[in-house]
């Protein structure tokens, strides 16, 4: 199946219908641009995008308005099959479109995650021991129901709704203007949705490294398959970041738009998580370390010149495992 | 004995030097403006300046930097005494301007904080059970070696330094430029040093209210008063805010330009600090957390047109007791 095209026209139309439909929903979110030195990176700058602290606290916002947005909604609502943040997204954008939703988690979700659900009126099922079991209940469901699915991931209007993100840190390349942009673009990999609405909007203008944990290397292992192809999930970031197989529109998209692919292991992702908090007083997920964990142990290489974005891109996370971590780095 | 005045131009002017000698020391940090609904107000906007971002995890870092500029610097280094903030940022400046430092601490200070100070290099002496002991072992150690003393809250170029916060939120009442501005402040107070920059800056075109911990009154003591008097300290934000007198400086420009002094409730501050969290990811110190303490309990009235200032003036929290206060709140 050939996926529709998303350029920087369909995202900018996109954050366009958003602004307008749903106008308080989403928060334009920080970018921090530091030093490279004030993160010790050898580089002039690294440029934060404090994308945690978008409504729902994941970029997920995003995708999930703009796929409400793009289609009527039955009267059984919407339904999603979610590792947690597109659950709580879709949550948060029904509740503020007025409609009914439903959930489906597998059991690696966090109980922090299921909280956060509930409280949003959502009806929370877990199902499955990973993802792709809980999407099966839920397609399952749908068909029953007529709910309007959101994917978690693979869907036209959820990569779009991700490339506003990159619309607003460089804003200019609408209109071609190539000022003020990052050099490279660090971005973490789970289902691909992040990664290719950056890349969409990039377009070769700024060269996009893709991130994964060594547990969960979705788009990795389709390069070397030279296909999507499913992995096996593990790891840190897991919740997250632990989608079985890259989406089609990200497997498209990637492949005409991302070179280099890179895979980190977990402690070192731990790691920038603790770092972030104790130097920066940032607490992130461990999925939003990738690119801090990438700088640090050098598996991504900058130049003295380089000003390198980094999409810290959720906080949905266990601030007591947070604090164990710090303490063990401090 | 009579304060200096300080007025716009001083904080200005303070700005100006800290961009000109130590030009990658501080962060202009972000302004997150949300609708009073996204935060569970009743008014039109609130205004998160996210100042627990600032180098050093606190505002601090303004006032010290600007006291470290203000003079020369003897081969003794600088010396403070401080509930935590004062001295981690004073141990960051002079880090980053490369001499020594001292810093004396009270036992009520945080594990966390004494770890971040040694991290940072500095000296530390843990002196007293609370700020004025560890004040007092301070001031004796300072006449032996002639250090630079930098005080918590009560120097003129700290003042100004903790001005250069709101100079960044209001940037147009440098020129009498009215527009754009928040239709109040809401502060918190230990001794002083923030209020008080924040006040001689808004100078009466923005209202600036004060607020305090029941069980650190400093101002609210002062005005029964009609002096600055000491108060017993205790609570849950005394880390931070448990200054014993308020400063000097700090009691004559907030008698000039704050009408407005609130006492608030261990309680609603520690739910306050925990909503922070949950709803919008922004983990900050209780003493942060005033602010929207105030308004969630309408201990400030606020009306419907109001845009309300909040600043998130710290992070240097421990997460284990944050993440605590999230777990009762959901």
């Amino acid at each position: 199946m050939k996926s529709p095209p998303i350029d920087r026209a369909t995202i900018a139309a996109t954050a366009e219908q958003i602004a307008q439909r749903a106008p308080h929903f989403l928060r334009p979110t920080p970018l921090l641009r530091l030093s490279g030195q004030a993160v010790g990176v050898a580089c002039d700058q690294v440029w934060l995008k404090l994308e945690h602290l978008q409504t729902s606290g994941s970029f997920k916002a995003r995708g999930m308005m703009a796929r409400l947005l793009a289609h009527p909604i039955p009267a059984a609502g919407v339904i999603v099959a979610s590792g947690g943040n597109a659950g709580i997204a879709t949550a948060q954008a029904a509740r503020a479109l007025g409609v009914p939703c439903e959930v489906f988690l597998p059991e690696v979700s966090s109980p922090t995650k299921r909280a956060a659900l509930a409280a949003l009126g959502a009806r929370v099922v877990v199902h499955g021991a990973v993802y792709a079991d809980a999407l099966a209940a839920c397609l399952a469901r749908q068909a029953d129901t007529g709910a309007l699915l959101t994917h978690a991931y693979d869907q036209p209007e959820v990569v779009a709704g991700a490339g506003t993100l990159a619309q607003e840190v460089m804003p200019g390349l609408l209109h071609g203007d190539l000022s003020d942009l990052p050099t490279q673009a660090l971005i973490s990999v789970g289902g691909g949705g992040l990664i290719s609405g950056v890349a969409a909007w990039c377009a070769g203008d700024v060269p996009v490294v893709a991130l994964e944990p060594e547990g969960a290397p979705t788009l990795h292992a389709a390069r070397a398959a030279v296909q999507p192809v499913d992995v096996p999930v593990s790891g840190i970031a897991a919740d997250a970041l632990g989608a079985r197989r890259i989406g089609q529109i990200a497997w498209d998209i990637t492949q005409r738009h991302v070179q280099h692919s890179v895979l980190l292991p977990d402690e070192a992702i731990g790691r920038a998580q603790a770092w972030l908090w104790q130097h920066l007083r940032l607490a992130v997920e461990p999925a939003a370390a990738l690119g801090l964990a990438a700088l640090h142990i050098g598996a991504v290489a900058v130049a003295a010149h380089d000003r390198v974005l980094l999409v810290l891109c959720g906080g949905n996370t266990d601030l007591n495992a947070l604090a164990e971590r710090a303490a063990a780095l401090s």
